[in-house]
């Protein structure tokens, strides 16, 4: 079977993906509007890490919303979970998508996904959802990345990361420039990304 | 860094093993409070999967509160609860416990352990838990399972399940007799048990 898994280049989708690996053909998918390279980007990291790799892009429509939620709530949380509801939506709705997964983990705040969501989502769309990191804190999903993965951490001045917050503040910026965007996202914001895989012949080596 | 698997010889527990398998050192460990073997036949499933296993002995005490539970409520989800909460406890103060993992799954009802108790818990004890199958459903874990594991199904009169349900039954059963025990369990009960595991080799020869 295959697994369709968002991936953002970061540690949790890199890690989410790994988890599933051994049980079904993992494909790594990621979104993107047209604002930013993310999707080349996400790419490149998923080669590294030995993935096969697809981008969707959205209608714009929805990064539209999104930053009209940014400015109405005054923090990014809720556009946050309404492009991942959006983009879960028309991943379902790709031919050959049988089992969706994401990166969230027990504590991220957003996304999240209700129980009752998560059942009415499969069942409408007669896919499989699941989200590998849901039973895991962040120290033990350090742990497991420690040995596993290459991590860089820099400014998100510095690095692309590849997730919907950075189109989401560059589309702001865009719009409606540097002060309104930094009143709805901290303007220093530490964020990590992938670099490459530690495989266990390397490690052992 | 060891992880200490809470395990019932189930499909659940297994998986779970399976899954921190890549990035831990990985211990079972079965629930026993001298009612039933299930230490033994845990041991021997353990051993079938390549795991190192070890039984911890609750007090008894805890097994007789169960009861009364079981009795107060009319069902045993509040009983079962109650031991998982427990046995946590202890296996947090047993030395070498650094990371405590269980086979608890997204649509399980019982047992449930709400984010701020896990959060209280990892605090209290200084150690890390995860539930490794919290973020997938029923369907999902078939399949990770199918091509993985050999699994068997019988009533549970039939086959041994090494989880606290088995000698919480018996202990009723053996000081309130059938009849009262069957209002609280159903008489007939599918269990899955599981006999080996397929190997990655094994499967491609």
């Amino acid at each position: 079977m295959k697994a369709h898994v968002l991936f953002s280049g970061g540690k949790d989708s890199s890690l989410s993906a790994m988890i599933l690996e051994p049980y079904f053909e993992v494909r790594l998918v990621t979104c993107n509007f047209g604002i930013l390279p993310t999707g080349e980007v996400a790419k490149q990291i998923a080669d590294e890490l030995g993935f096969s790799h697809m981008v969707i892009q959205p209608p714009m429509e929805i990064l539209e919303n999104a930053a009209e939620i940014v400015q109405k709530d005054g923090f990014p949380n809720g556009a946050i979970n309404y492009i991942h509801r959006q983009v879960l939506e028309i991943l379902a709705k790709t031919d050959g998508v049988e089992l969706i997964a994401d990166g969230l983990r027990r504590d991220d705040r957003v996304p999240h996904l209700e129980q009752s969501e998560i059942q009415s989502f499969e069942d409408r769309h007669k896919v499989l959802y699941c989200s590998p990191l849901m039973g895991f804190g962040r120290f033990t999903i350090n742990k497991m990345i420690e040995s596993n993965l290459v991590i860089t951490e820099e400014e998100s001045a510095v690095i692309l990361k590849c997730d919907y917050e950075a189109e989401l503040r560059e589309y702001l910026y865009r719009e409606l420039g540097e002060d309104e965007t930094h009143k709805h996202f901290p303007k220093s914001h530490k964020q990590s990304r992938v670099i490459s895989r530690l495989r266990k012949q390397e490690s052992e080596n």
